[in-house]
């Protein structure tokens, strides 16, 4: 029997199931099957990802070595890809037997640890713009033959336009993801490989040059990325309980910043402005005060998905005021 | 047998035990036993406060249920103080049989919920000048009553002089805090009971007003904290491995916005500049980047102890690069 938002301990973490459907609907219409590589960094759930591979998309994306374990023990084995360079390869090669996992690698010392850690498969990962990891691109073809020499498969590169994901003008997102990614299709013509990775939610549509987009806020969303011209909606919010209403104007709810990646700043609330957040408190300033009651219960949306979900235990799914299933975020941590 | 930081997954949440100890010394040389009332929220975990316990500091202070749940389950049960209005009473008072518990209260509405609840003790939180809850000073003494007739024990006040802690200046902060406390003051000796509790580390000994302090920072404290003329150092930092070097010269380390608290800002580094901080990443400019190494580690200062602690799972605790214990961070969550 479906309980009511009511009756949740807040704060809670809610998904509104028919932004959610829809927005997994619009991506499907661009990215069907394997031209999406889900990213679980950004939801950070197993339930959630098995929801994805049963609408066609098989391979996964993650962010560390925890989320890797953690789809292989729910049994998403079919194309594992650890996005990130690490050192930790120990825990990947272990799994090696059970599931087919690929990891980027843009050093002599990552190539190393992937060899020596056990792990079978791996993208040479090229430096496009973004100020983080991936090699120079001239330096790919080297590494790629580095890594071969070292008895990897190299299925081939990837390279994340990060620093391009927030660019407002369509048109300007459009030309330098190009030139991004030219710089990445010049590696891939040298490395060798059928893998060409990159793409995210900003450019999930304008990256039209890899074989495969990693993407994952899309699913959820947040005020941040919805200031793009993006076909998602917000799906994700913090419901918080009122626990006090003072006379000069304000409302105290118990969902603080301990409840929300703060990164991008406050989140946001439909009905009023945030004044601030304390760790267990969000102090709100409504349209309408009279109007409000201890007790009563507030949705917030948050400005960073990612590291927002990161801070829960478990997703509440919900059609209306019903919570009609729950997710455990079981991927988190490292 | 210790182990070493080298031989730890990353990132890992270290506290310094020197940095820890002296912190604990240097507090309680100032607020001794019961005169400090040590919260939980900034460290959230039952190992931690144990030591505390047996430094002599039998109350605790609490921000959520789950708090109190989580000490009465561990067994510190002498004198424990939800200081934060709450309508999720019920979870409290079944353990009113088994600890002490005191609950803020700052309207009708939380007193019924403290009585419906089987609480059986409550404070009355005045507001002393932050924009969030308790109630305003004038109407402390009608809520006092108001709860005796209800069946509730009035301990006698709290309220917290958040607004205060970074104030810069020592005489400014000192002549700011008798104001708000002379507010708390006067409520308390209308509203009756023996207790006023407010206070946190950056008033811990300029607030000479309440019978007991809630500090919680100190004994970890951030970048923030650090700013102040307080006599406590930084004992609390993220491990982090380096896993990319670029040629540009940054380097990459694998301890992202996932892994501190953001509301403060960027963490911080001794041995260079923080450019910026993606999920799982930190893009670090150092100093002499010709030294950098590619499975170097690196120690990063949070700029907010609280929702920094919340995000890990344990705390390892090192005497210079060894390992000598582990604590669970056990009370995280709602």
């Amino acid at each position: 029997m479906a309980r009511s938002i009511h009756d949740l301990t807040t704060p809670a973490l809610l998904i509104d199931t028919t932004a959610f459907e829809a927005n997994l609907a619009a991506m499907d219409a661009v990215l069907p099957g394997e031209a999406l590589r889900p990213h679980v960094k950004a939801t950070k759930s197993t339930a959630l990802a098995r929801h994805l591979a049963a609408g066609g998309h098989h391979g996964f994306c993650a962010a560390t070595p925890r989320e890797i374990e953690g789809l292989v023990a729910a049994g998403l084995t079919d194309d594992l890809l650890l996005a990130n360079e690490t050192l930790d390869t120990a825990r990947l090669g272990a799994l090696a037997d059970r599931a087919n996992i690929t990891v980027a690698v843009d050093s002599d010392e990552t190539i190393a640890a992937a060899s020596t850690g056990g792990v079978r498969s791996v993208l040479i990962d090229v430096n496009v713009g973004l100020p983080r990891c991936g090699c120079d691109p001239a330096d790919a073809p080297r590494l790629g033959e580095a890594a071969r020499s070292a008895g990897l498969e190299v299925r081939g590169v990837m390279g994340y336009e990060g620093h391009l994901m927030m660019v407002a003008d369509r048109t300007e997102r459009v030309e330098r993801t190009a030139e991004a990614m030219n710089l990445l299709l010049a590696a891939a013509a040298e490395v060798g490989g059928d893998v060409v990775s990159g793409g995210g939610t900003g450019t999930f549509d304008v990256n039209t040059h890899c074989t495969e987009i990693q993407a994952g806020s899309y699913a959820l969303m947040d005020t941040d990325y919805a200031k793009l011209d993006l076909p998602f909606s917000k799906a994700l919010s913090v419901l918080a309980t009122v626990v006090s209403v003072s006379a000069k104007g304000w409302i105290i709810a118990d969902a603080g910043l301990k409840a929300f990646g703060m990164d991008h700043g406050n989140p946001s609330w439909d009905d009023g402005e945030v004044f601030f957040c304390s760790d267990e408190h969000i102090t709100l300033l409504p349209n309408t005060f009279e109007s409000w009651r201890v007790g009563d219960r507030v949705r917030l949306w948050s400005a960073h998905v990612d590291p927002t979900v990161a801070r829960h235990e478990r997703f509440q799914l919900v059609n209306g005021d019903q919570v009609v299933d729950t997710w455990e975020i079981d991927l988190r941590h490292w």
